[in-house]
């Protein structure tokens, strides 16, 4: 946005810019800032949504920004997407992408240490996952992630590394608010190592072989 | 069971165990061990569901033992609840329900640390609530929860004390096979602190009320 | 002690029971109840140093107990060590052990965590250890583990298997107080995962291969 | 150093920059490249000592750089500290300050968790303190910060705001080389926690309060 030859360069009066990639609360926050000294404004609208989201028009927008430029853009979002969750003033919209990416962080996190412990104790991932689907904590996240770990496809959907970022910008604005999240510091740290063991392009519920190799495991 | 007034005394050979509480693999193996000498059997069969669940017949049961008695039983068990999985051999079940208990926390943690840094950036708990069940990792869970910590009623549906007792046996059982849990060994601590600060008959959602004094807010 | 066979047949009034292992506090307390019934009594003594410590009788004694027991069993105790401090009544010499092991335990982690991540940066451990060592929070600890670790001698004089057993009661100890351990719960799931990956009867500064592997290394 | 009335536009040939405080090793990096295009160059030199040892003139400089700077202003440092030791090449002193003020932090987290522990077993500081300056892993960063909890004297050598500043810095230096802190990262919240209690500017030693906190004691 603000490189030489960046957006900036073509904002006039009346421009509005969507944001729909995840960064920090402070980045999008500068880029209103400087786009209303133009007498331009901005809307951010991280996405929730895999891959095949994108593609079947089923993507989820938590927008940040004011409310009358959440209602201008609608029709563009709902041209892309099913749903635009109005959170309020700029930055909120990515807060809240930050924190469903720390849901989704936790929740895979049990998933993968479940199905590691539960293996050794001769549990099928199949039984885990009936039990959980049929229990108050079921989400079609589990069946989601559970499928694509009994096959052991690690194909992408969400890669290592950008959850990774999103974890680092959510303990950052989590810091900067001070809120410890000792749940999320531990996972990272599982989610790194994923990283460093070379899975960082994988879809993320490869981090069960980094829980793997942590309980001895070959994989 | 085995103390000198105990069941273990009553055992006829024929004689059914059902154990419906959550303890450790060990001890149900143990049980069974000892009512196999008598020509007895026992399937375990810890449940899931909130008191709500017992009162209306909602509970779910996951059993570890011979697959036989799981059959013989299943009359007594539909008439407590609507749903039966087999898990496996003896011990097995057990797991399973710790498993479930591990995901319970992480689950709840998540939206627990979430709740408390998405207040302090000015995100409303009803606005994250919204966007999480619109999302794919939605759950009945987050709006059971959820709704509980937004009237801030911590009226007992799970304690702290009983979730900490089955985190800690998780944890043991995990050691057994040596599988590391860093994910649930954050979070059980968190817990703990919350019943070292008095909240260890509340509800397992009174965990809020921990992270919000670890975030220096009055509560 | 209690085994059918045991010690305790042969108690008599007056005996003393000098109890040098690392146990739970509640066992202590529950062997010394036992001796006390019958007119003798107890002292825990645990000790640390190295094995090598114990060969050049250079071991130190933590005691629990009555002090006139302290004192009656001092001379046994110099003939094996060169100091004996006593912490309190019976249970409180084990947890001073027990918070032994939990400070060896986070300087270790320290060392490892340290030297892995300064290796990845072209730091030679020699470099860190002499910059710690000319640093106020210098340790003897680091010169001896940090020797074993430069030379890749993993020979024990405390192994892996044993240290998580002496965590694993340090965080039962600490879970009765209800006292919340972060640093040591985050660890203890570090040395369950070397226990996992085969290096359970190494010595405890063999974890840093754990950490190496965590970190993409081979090892 | 880059600031429009910055140092830069002071810069000649051959002047040299000492880099003293605790920056990352991108931000030294940086500055030594800047200045070499003027044909200058730069050491870092970050310290360790406390308050007390800068006016005493004990500080330890562990320097990054060339080595003939390292020399060449050698005499520099010797006017303010004792000890200079070279660590490599730029970015290297600063990763080693960093790897320091993690040694700090696990052994503080060590310290305040087994005196909490401690306390509510009955065990007195001095006894801690004691024992634990009796055995190998002595130190004496604990008679130091010992001796201050033992009066609760919060005034600060090094504040809690800055630990935590170096700690993300250390954490962000790890991801860099993908090596992931279980240790660290986890002990970093709980110093988050104590600057959510509105401790930042006292003593790290007084995270123990917010450890008393997380166990249910007043303080």
């Amino acid at each position: 946005v603000f490189a030489e030859d960046g957006l900036m360069h073509a904002v006039r009066k009346g421009f509005r810019y969507l944001e729909c990639s995840t960064v920090s609360p402070e980045t999008t926050k500068r880029v209103q800032a400087a786009l209303r000294e133009k007498g331009a404004d901005a809307l951010e609208a991280p996405v929730t949504g895999s891959k095949n989201g994108a593609d079947q028009g089923t993507l989820l927008f938590m927008t940040g920004g004011p409310r009358a430029v959440h209602e201008e853009l609608m029709p563009v979002m709902m041209a892309m997407g099913t749903k635009a969750i109005y959170c309020g003033e700029m930055g909120q919209g990515s807060t809240m992408k930050l924190i469903g990416n720390h849901f989704i962080s936790l929740m895979l996190e049990a998933l993968c240490e479940g199905v590691v412990v539960g293996r050794k104790h001769g549990l099928a991932l199949e039984t885990i996952l009936e039990v959980v689907q049929a229990s108050g904590f079921a989400s079609p996240y589990f069946a989601f992630k559970g499928a694509a770990i009994g096959k052991r496809d690690w194909s992408e959907h969400f890669a290592i590394d950008l959850l990774v970022k999103d974890q680092t910008l959510m303990l950052e604005t989590a810091a900067a608010a001070r809120v410890p999240m000792p749940g999320l510091a531990a996972v990272r740290e599982v989610f790194q190592s994923a990283r460093a063991q070379g899975f960082g392009r994988e879809d993320i519920c490869a981090v069960v072989k980094t829980l793997e190799r942590a309980a001895g495991e070959p994989s």
